[in-house]
């Protein structure tokens, strides 16, 4: 492979694609020429987007893809059947080590399925798992996992505290990030079974820096670096917390445009206002890697602009740079 | 009994009692004279609050408990060896059928313990749930279960479904309420084991109006009167929503007085803004009953002042007139 971090894009992938998929790998490019991202999709469609930007012809390519996955398919029928889509074939460019990485803003019951069936787990690990990272006073936490592998067992959540604690310390630069476990109560003895099980192990496991059970009151106050939980959980909070977010902004929107009192005021608050907006948007952080695999596969939202796009293609930069990858194996295998 | 309703405040329960609690007793009864609250707990402590006011003297009642239950306490041995606390007396006038019902603003897990143990269950329900009331868009969604008692069966979550639809109709007034279990997709076959065990038996079940699966996403946007779920991801759920309430409402708080400019606006867009803090303000809806007991048990918040005590016992108001416990037990042994 180049010198270059080589990434797949998914071109046809998410609400806005090809268009804000094609606009992002432009920006992406021209801000990080280290980046070369490969264009996975209807090559018409995507000549005709290209045709609009100037770039480095060097540092955008196209590989042709006949299908596309819909959001509302099967996820594992459609990985297994259409082998021509541009999720697959994106998927396999990592697989054959001509990319470094994956990124996609389509079906994420799809990218998980073709994480595991077209790129594979790292030896050892029991199961991937998808990891966002949630706004907090204190900045983002990790919140690993969110994925569609519910029920998970508490050996796979240690690996979730293992993948995670990697992750976060070398994206956010900060040595031995604190782990805690999602949980009802702080109380060793609080929680349903599987925390109950899973409490002790994480507790001994010498590598993380487990600090104990997190109330969900003290998730948003920044209450570990790397919040563990079940996907079905994890998922839970995560698009609970979306929609909160969006319901809250949108009424303040309104508030403030409610009258001609409001609106004056609004104008005069919306600097300050503005800061709240970005602290908690979901998406300024890119896409969530899916953790575990033999290359880097990241998720990012289904209705991702070309800014979003661009964050989570540059996002993988870091992923290469500091060897994650390596770093995970080297942990679950010693 | 009186045709009063008959209401045993733990007195000594919560974070500002027994001030608090006094005043919201007194409080209630001005509002409701056709309430009678029994004040339970340290009696010359009580009476001392009491003196402060002037109220109907047949409206309100002490009865002397010495001890106290603790938040820190483990539920079950509080409720067992402190026969004499606030709340188990409390709760023993409910089960000698000398009050309705028993507020507390006390430690949750001693009321969830005490609600099963001394007032008991209604026959034929296999578990107890608490169901607060948690704000949306569209007004309030109740959701059930949010209690201790996590690792439900899917005979409980029906349950559930059953006695909130009760609860739901007669204190909202909305006939056939609809039902959603909260999960991860919209599909049928999406969810955990214990939610793809429940759907079918909710999609079977005569007496609710079941609409399906709810994503997290739609929660806070009323999608359904009722969201059924396991006690875990209630509590999540619930924690959660408070914890991000209180962070964005200090994050505009603090946006808008970062300046002499913000500060004016503020003034400006104070109206606006007070509405959406009353919209999402939690405790609002006064307390949250545990529903299925031979009583009526509302648990209020922890942190709860005269206001939140109040509401809390004029909602035992509707809960007697309209006979929930009646209809609950008719709808649960037919």
């Amino acid at each position: 492979m180049s010198e270059k971090v080589v990434v797949a894009l998914d071109a046809m992938g998410g609400d806005y694609a090809p268009v804000e998929t094609v606009k992002g790998a432009v920006e992406a490019v021209t801000e990080h020429p280290e980046i070369k991202v490969i264009l996975v999709g209807k090559e018409t469609e995507i000549q005709s987007e290209l045709a609009k930007y100037t770039y480095k012809k060097e540092n955008i390519e196209i590989v042709h893809a006949s299908e596309i996955i819909d959001m509302g398919e099967v996820p594992t029928k459609a990985i297994r059947e259409k082998k021509d889509s541009s999720l697959v074939v994106a998927m396999n460019l990592v697989r054959e080590d001509k990319a470094d990485a994956v990124v996609s803003a389509g079906s994420t019951g799809a990218i998980l399925v073709g994480g595991q069936l077209v790129v594979g787990r790292i030896k050892g690990i029991k199961r991937p798992a998808l990891a966002p990272f949630l706004p907090s006073e204190k900045g983002f936490s990790l919140l690993i996992d969110c994925g569609a592998n519910v029920d998970a067992r508490p050996e796979h959540l240690v690996q979730f505290a293992q993948m995670g604690s990697v992750y976060f310390e070398n994206v956010m630069g900060k040595k031995n990030p604190t782990v805690g476990i999602v949980n009802i109560g702080t109380e060793e003895e609080k929680g349903n079974q599987l925390v109950k099980e899973t409490y002790p192990m994480l507790r001994d496991c010498p590598d993380i820096n487990f600090i104990g059970s997190v109330e969900a009151r003290e998730i948003v106050r920044g209450g570990a670096d790397i919040l563990v939980c079940e996907a079905f959980v994890g998922n839970v909070i995560l698009k609970f917390f979306e929609g909160v977010a969006l319901t809250f902004l949108g009424c303040i929107k309104k508030g403030l445009m409610s009258s001609i009192r409001t609106k004056l005021g609004a104008v005069l608050v919306k600097p300050a206002l503005k800061g709240l907006i970005k602290t908690f948007d979901v998406s300024s952080q890119g896409g969530a890697p899916l953790l575990g695999l033999k290359g880097l596969v990241v998720k990012a939202h289904g209705n991702s602009k070309s800014k979003e796009v661009k964050t989570a293609i540059c996002q993988c930069i870091t992923f290469k740079e500091n060897s994650i990858n390596e770093k995970i194996k080297e942990m679950v295998q010693k």
